[in-house]
């Protein structure tokens, strides 16, 4: 065994152990460890900024962007809006020990099924620091281990972060192994984890769909992929169209990198010419860049013509493509094909339309009449995030602190025994 | 593409088409399917014998034992038992449109998270023809399209089986590959099917240990396995013993050879005495052969010795492993280190004893004072079962129609936007 492999062995034999304890935590003594942590970031304000600093000073070494160098800043305001995002888990109900369901069989057992953490979760992100402390948050919360591989980008960052998490774990009596961070930038180290199927009971990935590809091609436990999201709006015939050009433009601009924006316009044709030419003005000032259809070019002079390349597309930009379709089967025929599944919306004012929509697009989030921006953890109630789930196996869609749970069958009876 | 991968290919793609219509068919069709097919199987029992009696006679050349001979067999009283079991099926709730969660956010969104069909199933099996037909009624009254890829002893009869259900498939105008046979009993079909990520989206192995660790190591998409139950009874210093006597004999020798059986016997030091050797005269009358710890042997003469090797083992047999221990956490310590985390209970009247022991050992059931046969579908009120995941991952423990869903977010507004 390679000094890697003992590492990783090591350290994820220390988190199933440290799992093991936590699992039994109550969460007023979680809610301390929260409290506490976001106290100590405040705390030590200076230490984490000096940490920065050397992440900061390395950044155009790693040929970092301005704006990605901008991402990584832990400035005064952004280490406060981490000390309250570990106060808001406080409020967040504790998923452990939840009775999912629960009755009486005929012969008298009593039957729950509870839940319980997962265990040990791996989770590998890249750039951003707060990250560290969100997801350290949230697997803790809910019970679980957590075993931190950081971007090297941030590795200085993460890791003074990560010692005032462990130090507010100690002070509380609860395992200075229930949050461990990788302490090499070494990228074998990843392979090593990935391994270790006896011991990590899920890796969570999140970054490009590179990484993603690669951590979901190796692991050998279960993956929550996070992949991209070719998101749609339609705007059928019946549509308030003053609405839809509000949720046109929120869903592409309001912020166009993240992976619930919108990629893809698809128009119904009976309302094309009156929609298009509104909305590509709200989108012209907005500075989108419009790729259409031959219908949409007639309509819109500014729009450049859009090829069979555009519509699987994920931009993560100010760019939109547009197509005109004939009906709703079209529209969402075009989503089944090109989509990713992630987050789908249309604008109607039919409630047949409606339906068969939200029936029929198989997305992580269908959505009528609402930006789809709203495919977010926070928007839809579960308080914090520690990803967006594109698969449909175990969780889809936000993943918050109940997806980081399994669940056990307890069985209370008076001796029955089966005939 | 090989012929098989071609094969596989066509095959998987044709079950995601399926599975699009059937995922729209609503629970009157379904059963209307589910009852046709009961009808048809009562209808054709000459043809299903004839095509039994083709792998019956095939069995000596497959080298199969006389159980495993009568265990293909299907006699009219086990063509009436599967025709029932699909009557059975009817009578349970469709999960599919099951609002698992639902309500409104602050700003008036309305989210609901409703249940979906998985999908696509590759559901793999060896030996009993019944589980073809138990299989197919899961997964599409569950919404699900699935592949089933039989044991090659069984494979007439599976064959035969198939064509009865497709043909209500088509009476009913539901899609004819919403259930499909592999038609080859090339070992390598099951590869070229592990290999399609893209198009399955669950695989479930049901059968020996050697298979399901094969499918998990290659295939390509999750899997629900369904690993060995070393099961546990351990009789606390505070127990009835009377019903522990009960308890232990039913859970070790009412059918012995399935994955909820009992293995292992762990007995508090402070009763061993008197409980011992009550309990030896069940198993012995029973014809279980008793492995004990040197304190065993103590207590019961007929035990033999047992190693370091028994501890882990399920026999699958009349055989136990007994231990005596110093007290509960010895007991929870060796469940930890020795067990498969299936299905271990605790006899007791404690009610610390009873929470402590429901809480730390970290199995799919934990049960308190019955049998651990009771870690079965059909048992905790699933209806049917279409095996007992070992995982911690989507579904613990027995998977019913609820285990093969996923679920979508389903968002409603009225012109929401994002600030």
């Amino acid at each position: 065994m390679s000094d890697l492999a003992k590492y990783a062995h090591k350290t994820a034999s220390n988190a199933r152990v440290a799992a093991r304890r936590l699992a039994g935590a109550n969460s007023a003594l979680k809610n301390e460890w929260l409290r506490k942590s976001a106290a100590a970031i405040r705390r030590n304000t200076r230490q984490l900024a000096a940490a920065n600093r050397a992440d900061l000073d390395a950044a155009p070494g790693y040929g970092l962007s301005t704006a990605a160098i901008d991402r990584l800043r832990l400035t005064d305001q952004r280490l406060e809006a981490l000390a309250a995002s570990l106060e808001e888990i406080v409020t967040l109900f504790d998923p452990v020990g939840e009775v999912i369901e629960g009755y009486v069989r005929p012969n008298g057992l009593r039957v729950t099924k509870t839940r319980v953490p997962l265990g040990v979760v791996f989770f590998i992100y890249e750039s951003r620091p707060n990250v560290t402390v969100d997801a350290a948050a949230i697997c803790v919360k809910s019970g679980n281990a957590v075993v931190l591989r950081g971007g090297k980008e941030a590795f200085h960052s993460n890791a003074a972060l990560h010692a005032v998490l462990v130090e507010s774990l100690v002070e509380c009596g609860l395992p200075a192994d229930a949050v461990q961070f990788v302490s090499t930038t070494d990228r074998n180290a990843v392979g090593e984890f990935l391994a270790l199927g006896d011991l990590i009971d899920v890796t969570i990935p999140r970054g490009g769909k590179g990484l993603i590809e690669r951590v979901a091609a190796e692991a050998k436990m279960p993956v929550i992929k996070h992949l991209d999201g070719v998101c749609h709006v339609f705007v059928d015939e019946t549509a308030d169209l003053d609405m839809a050009r509000r949720i046109v433009l929120n869903s592409k601009a309001q912020r166009p990198g993240v992976c619930n924006a919108l990629e893809t316009l698809l128009v119904h044709a009976r309302i094309a010419d009156r929609f298009l030419p509104a909305v590509a003005s709200d989108l012209g000032a907005a500075k989108v860049e419009i790729r259409g259809c031959s219908r949409t070019r007639e309509l819109i002079r500014a729009a450049v013509p859009a090829t069979e390349d555009d519509w699987p597309t994920e931009y993560l930009d100010l760019i939109l493509s547009v197509k005109v379709v004939e009906h709703l089967d079209e529209a969402i025929r075009h989503i089944e094909t090109y989509g990713s599944h992630h987050t789908d919306a249309i604008v109607t004012s039919d409630v047949r339309s409606a339906a068969r929509f939200t029936s029929e697009v198989d997305s992580a989030a269908v959505i009528v009449n609402a930006s789809t921006r709203f495919n977010d953890g926070g928007e839809l109630g579960l308080g914090a995030e520690i990803g967006i789930s594109t698969d449909k196996f175990h969780a889809r869609g936000p993943c918050g602190l109940r997806e980081m749970t399994s669940y056990k069958w307890i069985v209370h009876g008076d001796g029955q025994t089966r005939v």
